[in-house]
């Protein structure tokens, strides 16, 4: 029936124009978060920028939470494939590797995107845990990255895990419910010791992006990777140094002094 | 001379007023910083708040970072007052649990203060290190609250120690540097394990603040304890339980179960 296909082509053509707009809000809302701070994400200032009225603008983003929410949305996912890139690039097939590189992928994201890491990870979550949100959603789907290969490791090879007896009922109560809610990819033990390690990663990726540490360190590299050495021995894995851009091996400053260069 | 006193008293007088008028401002800003965010700290609406034109507030702040930084200020100044409070009132004249009453007292501020909380440690911070600003100097007064404890259990028993030769030689040196800047109070390797301990504390309070790690743990308590027996065994100093409010002793659930009550 040629007329519903002419239709179907008419809305789909509005339907694209209407993703395009939408797609150059957030793209312009991320410029304003980038140069002036979360704080001027406003859809008056995005609208302002892209010559529209602010009306005009909330037929697109109903509010500034949904503007920010699909902001983070896009963030989320761009992180997500910043570190499946990462993963895939690597070429390893170990879920160690992987883990470190996925890891380190994070931190570089992180410190070249230190107002998107902020937005995403350093502004206040609505407290409730079942804010059925799609940022939320793509949270989870970042979470999934690093979730994935500890359930690996876990499956293969095991880690040393605590007892759920020795811990604090609390404690030991919200590991089972967390257990639950991940379908059972981890025991309680064993998701306490993932939750242990994203943990130890988050504090210092927030202390080296919001520059809280600035008082003592310059350089977070080396401290990064020492908590991945950290993260390497809770779960009896293999810690593999970073590769140098444009080295083949690993060669590091501490090696050459050892043999006397 | 009278009439000098008088001068002086009349230049008290309005020196004081002023002192008024500045408190009152930086009030009206943290209540608008814990009901709305840091993003509606703005002179303006402090201004309409206290029924004042925005061209006379600015003749008390002259900017809106001028006025964010003083309200740092006083917020550094309770939180210091808090921590210091709680040591004293520990009783405690050796310095492992003074160093943990202080902890304690931290995360308690930290959790019944999150927009303080966030204003202080989750904002990033202008990069450089020498920024001369006085919230940085109050920042500094907070870590010397931590530091004088970790300075005092160094000094009488001492805690174990990295080796500067098994370190990444960038780390070696920022440690050495930062070590310098603290006058030697900890060498370079004692200052490592300090600050280990203190980006220990700072992720955890982020992540608990900023509601990073709900999707888990809805009670971060027992996590925060946990991370207390590790700084206890980073610094070689025996662990005490809390004390429950209200009881003299320190009663935990699992103690009772174990006595299969």
């Amino acid at each position: 029936m040629p007329m519903n296909d002419k239709t179907n082509t008419k809305m789909n053509r509005r339907d694209k124009l209407r993703e395009a707009t939408m797609a150059e809000i957030r793209h312009i809302a991320r410029e304003l978060l980038v140069s002036n701070g979360a704080q001027a994400v406003t859809v008056n200032a995005v609208a302002r920028k892209m010559g529209m009225s602010g009306p005009a603008l909330y037929r697109y983003y109903s509010s500034q939470n949904e503007l920010i929410e699909a902001l983070r949305l896009d963030l989320y996912s761009e992180l997500v494939n910043t570190l499946t890139s990462a993963r895939e690039r690597s070429g390893a097939t170990d879920p160690e590797c992987r883990l470190l590189a996925i890891c380190r992928a994070l931190r570089q994201w992180a410190v070249t995107h230190p107002a998107e890491f902020g937005c995403l990870f350093a502004t206040p979550a609505p407290m409730g845990l079942e804010r059925c949100t799609n940022a939320s959603q793509s949270g989870r789907a970042f979470g999934q990255v690093f979730l994935e290969e500890i359930v690996a490791i876990w499956r293969t090879k095991r880690f040393p895990i605590p007892s759920l007896e020795d811990m604090d009922p609390s404690l030991a109560e919200q590991l089972c419910k967390y257990s639950e809610r991940i379908d059972g990819a981890l025991p309680p033990e064993a998701a306490y010791i993932f939750l242990s390690c994203w943990m130890r990663l988050y504090g210092l990726l927030c202390m080296e992006v919001l520059n809280q540490i600035g008082f003592a360190y310059s350089d977070l590299e080396p401290v990064y990777e020492e908590c991945l050495q950290d993260l390497c021995r809770l779960l009896d894995i293999p810690y593999e140094e970073p590769v140098p851009a444009g080295h083949a091996g690993t060669i590091r400053k501490d090696r050459l002094r050892e043999a006397g260069l």
